[in-house]
């Protein structure tokens, strides 16, 4: 496999001008201003793909932003790996925040800062240059699919439906995600497991309209507190999530596996430090670890209402808004979570107050057995790139599509992420280190040839 | 006293159009880019002013915005009226909410519409106009002194000084006000206590940055979350404020003196129907009217964190901020509360977070008695032209500077207010009806009428 350093050696600058290319179109799923942006980004994948050696790829219509496709079959009697990527990503605020400008993406200490740098682009184009290097060295063992979606970050409304349309087309033996974490370059890990989300807004109203807190103040209800004490009553005083019914379906992880998972190397010092806090805080009884990894949890994502701006202004607002979001674990439906967390809150509202309660996304828990072929292949690649077996870890993440893949298509996903914790993903001075940028194209090619091999043996 | 209604109607339509220059410059002092609007609108009070007969106006510079000083002495001998208003204004978001540009006065439905319409550029200005009205017809009985400030929206932080140097200069009997509301035309009533207020800014820091909730979320306090619990415990079940010592200094008004005001005519089904609620909600044991005359109350004016956008970010943002102010009540001092609730609000944090609070501004409750020469003038005045004798109510706003002038000028003031509740100050749709406007003119030459009268019996 010397090939495999030899072209990554020989093409880095250009598979990094390449990138940044995609990076600097801003292609912001949730904001509705970017939607040119999402096609251009589309097309520029197309692109992409077909240079790095596809038979064919198309920008397909979806009921929201297109989908990318592109294929390469070598022999129909090999077995095919569908890549699922996205060319979206997050919304860039606090913009104030950013040591630089989020869409033109600069290195520093050896790491690409951008929006998207890791998540995903970064992490998708790995496989767009992994399949070039192998057709171009043909060493391309087993034939290859691609599925770049744009909706990722606002939960892959249209995914569904599109994979219900074009089963045939997407008939794969695997499915190959790299949009997750490993614990460091020096103790590689694979994604065993993800987290399901149910993504709330909630609108408080009190009077219909805004009132002078000095004449209104004490005597009417104020949206903002009364939010703020229906927040308060979704946990209780041990961190664990008041909605009734919550946990009914939640599995209880063994204590022999708890015990497994406890030997994953973390240091809860590092961890404070690296967040500045003095104190962590989670459910009682379980470990940081555990509340990330097998624990659900809730967290308000965003609040507003009343006056935000400079200075003071005694107001009593119409309307006070939060987002509210619940990470799941495996067996919780997010759609069952949502309804008992739309009555609960409901039912937490005063008289003196109207609630609205709206689900904005959300997406089924997954877990990725160790015992499938596709893990023996990814354990077996990382272990010839990193020279270190890798640990299987549960991520406290989400990709409520890789769900509905396995619903739809009936197919497995194995999750090859090669980020970091550190790399900021959805927040601001997002980074990808060049070291994992160019360590995922050398491990995905060794994926492909330990895969085909299992499956054809 | 014909000549009064009759310089009126003579001058209707100029009067309004004077206003309306005023009204169009956005003095809104919060916000700092409006400097230069704070200036013009000085020099423009001037003009106006000079232009009404006083002997001499100027623009006075303070340690903030300026203040637009004028004066007519006609006999040292005689009594010496100080009026004060304000030439600033509120914010006006959410601008979205207008049903025409606030600083573009219209006219419907007989009432003016635009930011200041009421608060406090259109009830100034009828001292302007009353006072030009005087000295153009030789009825002008007394001195009068013009004091009108650019700062009372944000708590008034250089009128203090500014009085403390002009001691002199600002020598008179009485301060006149028009910055507060009357029950209604109707039942016409003058303003004899007014709440203190403690205005705080509180800031509430989780981790250092902002991180996704899927990969933290369960194991590290979310600053939201958190400033939802902290501010869901700063009142109790009966709406009692928890914060130790805070009640205190509250002199609680006798039953006797309760009855009295009972009898103030209040329909609870009225305002709630106008308010668009379903139930009120404030202190227990309290009426509505009393929670906000004679009780002290705690209301988040403002709160945001996180991503506040379209669509959903799965974001555990690393900070959450709220803006929350105290109404007082006679006898509690504001500088002793505001170190209270900072105490105690830093006491409510976990040690997940770090805290910060501010004091953004405040000011002393007020009290004006029924017995002072004033307000036995103002009576006559109000009955004079409304044909029924006002009411004396305690309202539920604040006017910080009004304690100071006691304090340092050793002054008393009449608050003659002519808006009315559904002005909508400080919200969106600001108004002012004509009929207030022309009523106050009217009404102003009676007070000073009989104040002299009074004052030199």
């Amino acid at each position: 496999m010397e090939h495999v350093k030899k072209y990554i050696d020989a093409n880095k600058d250009r598979f990094l001008s390449e990138l940044f290319e995609l990076i600097r179109i801003p292609s912001i799923s949730s904001i509705q201003d970017h939607k040119d942006d999402m096609l251009r980004t589309a097309e520029l994948w197309k692109k992409f793909i077909i240079e790095a050696g596809a038979d064919r790829a198309e920008v397909m219509p979806s009921e929201g932003n297109p989908v990318v496709y592109g294929e390469k079959i070598v022999d129909p009697n090999k077995p095919t790996v569908l890549v699922y990527g996205h060319y979206d990503v997050m919304p860039v605020d606090p913009i104030e925040a950013w040591e630089s400008d989020p869409f033109k993406p600069e290195i520093r200490d050896g790491k690409i800062f951008a929006r998207g740098a890791d998540d995903d682009k970064g992490q998708a184009f790995m496989h767009a240059k992994a399949f070039e290097l192998m057709v171009k060295t043909n060493t391309l063992p087993c034939n290859v699919k691609f599925m770049i979606e744009g909706e990722e970050e606002i939960g892959s409304p249209s995914l569904g439906n599109f994979c219900k349309k074009h089963k045939e087309l997407l008939k794969a033996d695997i499915i190959l995600v790299s949009d997750t974490t490993m614990i460091s370059t020096d103790i590689p890990s694979i994604t065993t497991g993800l987290r399901g989300l149910a993504y709330m807004e909630v609108e408080v109203t009190g009077p219909n309209r805004d009132l002078h807190s000095g004449l209104y103040g004490g005597a009417v209800a104020n949206p903002i507190n009364v939010l703020s004490r229906m927040i308060a009553q979704l946990q209780d005083e041990n961190f664990r999530i008041t909605i009734p019914g919550f946990y009914d379906d939640v599995i209880e992880v063994m204590p022999a596996e708890r015990a497994e998972m406890a030997k994953a190397p973390f240091d809860l010092d590092e961890y404070k430090k690296s967040l500045d806090i003095e104190e962590e805080e989670g459910e009682a009884g379980f470990s940081t670890m555990e509340r990330t990894g097998i624990r659900p949890s809730l967290d308000v994502n965003g609040i507003w209402g009343g006056y935000i701006g400079e200075g003071a202004k005694t107001v009593i607002p119409s309307k006070a808004y939060a987002k509210i979001s619940m990470r799941l674990v495996p067996n919780q439906d997010n759609k069952k979570i949502a309804q008992l967390f739309a009555n609960y809150f409901e039912s937490l509202a005063p008289k003196s107050v109207k609630v609205k309660v709206t689900e904005l996304h959300g997406g089924y828990p997954y877990v990725s057995p160790t015992d499938m072929h596709a893990y023996q292949a990814a354990e077996k690649a990382y272990t010839a790139t990193f020279g270190k077996k890798p640990i299987p870890v549960r991520s406290g993440g989400s990709i409520p599509i890789i769900s509905t893949f396995e619903k739809i298509l009936g197919l497995k996903s194995i999750l090859m992420g090669f980020g970091l914790e550190s790399d900021a993903i959805h927040s601001p001075n997002e980074n990808y280190p060049l070291f994992n940028f160019y360590k995922g194209i050398e491990t995905i090619p060794y994926f492909y040839k330990y895969f085909t091999e299992i499956m054809l043996a």
